[in-house]
């Protein structure tokens, strides 16, 4: 019986890094997670156990902390990319280098008034996403964000939907719309950017929107949220968006003789409704 | 053979809500989970499956929401206390009430520097924390905080410790000390406190300290933190504060050929070292 | 300024289900978690929040109750299958559903010696996944399982790897091989095929291959299990393998005077390697 | 102002270890994650930052490794002994050492009928725990286990519950019964016991009495299960249970003409019924 290994790929994953950078008395402070693959000719591993051209993991990940040491690390993207093109550069064999890097947030404590030059605290679940690509002399870059926690209590609807046999669900006009935005958009230029700025800046239209906009279906404010986003920032050509619908249920409180009006829900995780759009400029 | 059932207690645990208040356009939310446990005179459910003094626990799910319908929810505080009478006045064959609540931070999303009117994001994964104990006319009242990450750079060592033959550890005068505080006050009075605000107070206090103070032990931290706090708010008596110690390890970098200066570190959950202290007035 | 959806899916996900099947005194357990995500001509809700073709997620929770009671449910796939074609067959405007399941595995309590008729304790984490995805007629098909935990405390070695500047690693020729496997494999018919006993066939052969063959490299095992996998079972053409190396780090027992003869581990989740292979017949 | 540090404690947690036995090329493996904390003469350390007599914990970690490297860890509970007893007798200032352990549990892949040498795969997610207390010549001694899932598809009601303002839940006589059950039980001797044997014979009374016995509460099954580990075992004198009641709630199939006959159920985790008890010999 013959078979052939169609695909493989290996790396190292969940490589976490705190890098301490100072000047003048001011403590700046980075964390990340870092998973690196490696796609390339690798077969041999597979299929005679040739370990020949395998870079060890360990290896990999005593890189990522070897690079970020001489990288300046002001923003994520330029470091995902130094390290990805350094694998790709560094040994024959490696056809195609990603690097996805996770960036923790952490915000200066406050202290009279005064940003605390080496204390923070944290700056919550949501975390900075990078994915960089380096093949050859190709590079492909996204940035994004995780876990962006949001909630209206009002200004949302969801009306006109199908009605059939499997139908439950009561039309509203006003309802709490709560979801944990993942978005990820794609840079068609991979540096003079200031990466930060741009995604600080694509941020901040999405909260704008998701806020100020009155939602008809969560399907509508992604695509706004989008457009928004890629209106404000001509560096990216396209953007990712998907947001479960964390719904909050409304607690029927007849039974005890009262009359919720619209006051208490009860918020539930699963199951959950799940959209996602992709959405490009042109 | 005989058997005694020596202790016993139940109730509903992980009871989620959300309330939302509406004055004059501008929403307030609150979202709490809530676990209620029960001790009296249930033991004839365990020893002969007699359940006609046993509230059943959905009820108890039911008076979360019912009892949140009534209250103004305005501090956590009062809402715990509330429901913990609610059982024992409502049942004879309940001797005491136990209610905990964590409370999910919200902040209010900024557009155009005005923090809106109904759209929210997270507050971060840190939580407040409230206990109450109700037995008769007697009221036991602790609040408190969990998840509280925070992390200095510098201006932390620890060295002098015992020194043996399981002794690797190297002494420092400067490593970085991260830590998640959990820490629970007990108050020694159950009204007519702005309780908002002194938990607001405490948390100020204990966060600078941690920045401000050079730490030669997370112990002495960990006594400081509490000082201060105690200090600002004659309202409590005793804090509890526990304070794993989350490393960051120097990498070594001498095999690549560079120097570490202080500069890379590996985060590890695993192991941690745990402190806790309890810190009383007087 | 123009933007395009080029792009979009939504669903409902972790819909979870248990279904008790009734014959003769004895009851058969299913616990399953479903996700279903359509395709079609859903545009509209995201540029004009025009719901009218949209079916509520909420309806898609109540279809998978619905479809659970009229099917047999003895394997997933086939449930998977006849949930999918529903989407596709009710709704016109649905071009493509898609359904993966994941089945939380249950084994019966044995007394006395015999499997109890009614009473269940868990089959572990590991669980089985099934992913049917309808378009039309075509029918695409897949079963897995993910995280099978396995461990051999020898018969591994990792030796002739690349050494370099980064290369820190030591030559082993026994070490522990840990690791959780997630493999998925694609049905070459979907019906008329004993799913169930054609998947614990799959996995027996994974497992002895495992425990068997000495292992090169991660990778070569890997391929092992997938063509042991390919060889027993004609109904499936293509496996795909990823399985992280959950490292077991020797301890340096030389300061405490004492010799590690590969007996005293420390094990570890982050980082980890991971290696993923896809494996055809062919 | 004074204030008084009334009680402090500190200790490594999440040490995990490996530990590989060879004998006659059959290996034996345990996993373990343990928890050390000591009580004592450290005060000086939380009120001036005088470490002269703390033991770091990194050297509790050391310690934790090169005690199991010369225990043989037939049991976890000889070995928890004498971890803590090390801790107390080693170090004056140390007056009370806990030390808490978890074991993961790994059984034989079976090959061809024959349970494998050296090859293992996961045992699930159950594990085994034991607290050891060391106090001078005192000891204490607690097993247990946690995270054992059990259901049963009928032989439980729940009826003759309290009925008042609160109640909406219909009474039962045959409804899901669903846990995860936590217990602890103390032994009344610290040697010459099979602590293995004794501690699967506890579990095999509990799931059989989970099993077979008609439930009328969670309560009445609680002191059930631990009146027969009790009967069985002349060693242990008390017997602790929490068991979370994890609902399983029957879906209304009515609205899609379908009737539900206790077959199609929706699995809950949040909120959940909460029961505990502690029973004693005598």
């Amino acid at each position: 019986m013959h078979f052939s290994l169609t695909h493989n790929a290996y790396g190292k994953s969940k490589v976490r890094l705190t890098k301490v950078t100072r000047h003048d008395g001011k403590h700046d402070l980075k964390e990340l997670s870092v998973d690196v693959l490696l796609e390339g000719d690798f077969a041999g591993s597979y299929t005679d156990g040739d370990n020949s051209k395998v870079v060890a993991t360990d290896s990999m990940r005593n890189t990522v902390y070897s690079v970020a040491k001489d990288h300046p690390l002001a923003d994520v993207e330029g470091y995902a990319i130094a390290l990805a093109r350094h694998f790709v550069d560094h040994y024959d064999m490696v056809k195609t280098a990603q690097v996805d890097v996770r960036e923790q947030p952490w915000q200066r404590i406050v202290v009279n008034g005064t940003p605390h030059a080496h204390a923070f605290q944290s700056g919550g679940s949501e975390q900075g996403t990078c994915h960089a690509e380096v093949s050859g002399d190709r590079v492909f870059l996204k940035s994004g964000l995780t876990d962006l926690l949001v909630l209206k209590t009002t200004g949302s609807g969801f009306s006109g939907f199908v009605r059939d046999r499997y139908t439950t669900l009561r039309e509203t006009t006003d309802r709490i719309f709560a979801t944990s935005v993942t978005a990820e958009w794609t840079w068609n230029k991979t540096q003079d950017v200031d990466f930060s700025a741009r995604n600080a800046l694509i941020r901040k239209m999405m909260l704008e929107v998701f806020a100020e906009q009155f939602s008809l279906a969560v399907q509508q404010t992604l695509q706004e949220m989008a457009e928004a986003a890629l209106a404000v920032c001509p560096e990216i050509d396209e953007m990712v968006i998907t947001m479960p619908n964390k719904h909050r249920l409304m607690v029927n409180l007849e039974p005890f003789g009262q009359h919720n009006a619209n006051e208490i829900f009860m918020p539930t995780d699963e199951p959950h409704g799940l959209i996602t759009g992709t959405i490009r400029r042109g």
